[in-house]
């Protein structure tokens, strides 16, 4: 999906995810984004910085989305980032402390996406870490 | 951004509208479906949802998603459906007479995505229909 969405990564961090797309092949019948790629590239991005953020604590978990909403603001013309930024230090600390504690562990996190510097859609996830071995079907 | 990830139309009109795809095209590296790809699925069917009410009522407008959330109840495992019923019927006429009167109107539109009949993921999104002759740029 990523490769066919054209998706690039332009940061890839615990401090910050920026993943970017060109129009063409997310355009529908009007020649803007679709709002199905709009969310799927923020998904993407909330994803990558809650696995980063892992990796980089030394934990092992992997991560599955549970919930996420999107506010779409503008259309949009032109190649378009998913930009997320660091998840809040508390939140974060309290994120691993929870995981580290019952080996499941929730964290929420924001993306905007822009278009030339301009926020056209605001995304939320609710990202869940579990343990490496759950089977996809426990999850 | 549909053909890549293997669409199918099973039904479309405006008393529901239910499509399908494959998890082959759609897959993520736990070889689940890509959360991305499921709110896209369903992003699509309730547009088509929409655009199929309107053009059924001689309504000519174009539809653009506002809002959207999903929340994910299960890992996919197989293809997966996302299905609209038809919008309740005392919303959908006050959508239509909301148009008629102010050239913009906004609807609620629920989809359920399945796997062999089970609820995997719960989306709902608000789309809103504005004139045919609106340049996107205005959207």
């Amino acid at each position: 999906m990523a490769a066919a969405m054209g998706v690039r990564v332009r940061e890839a961090s615990p401090r910050g995810v920026v993943l970017e797309a060109p129009l063409e092949p997310n355009m529908n019948h009007r020649s803007t984004a679709f709002g199905g790629s709009v969310a799927a590239l923020a998904t993407l991005a909330g994803w990558a910085l809650v696995h980063l953020g892992l990796a980089a604590e030394g934990v092992s978990a992997h991560t599955v989305i549970q919930q996420s909403s999107v506010r779409y603001d503008a259309p949009i013309h032109a190649e378009f980032r998913a930009v997320c930024g660091p998840v809040p230090e508390h939140q974060w600390a309290r994120f691993i402390r929870a995981f580290r504690k019952r080996g499941r562990a929730r964290v929420y996190v924001q993306a905007s996406v822009e278009v030339g510097g301009e926020r056209v859609a605001s995304f939320e996830g609710a990202y869940v870490a579990l343990p490496p071995q759950t089977p996809p079907g426990a999850a």
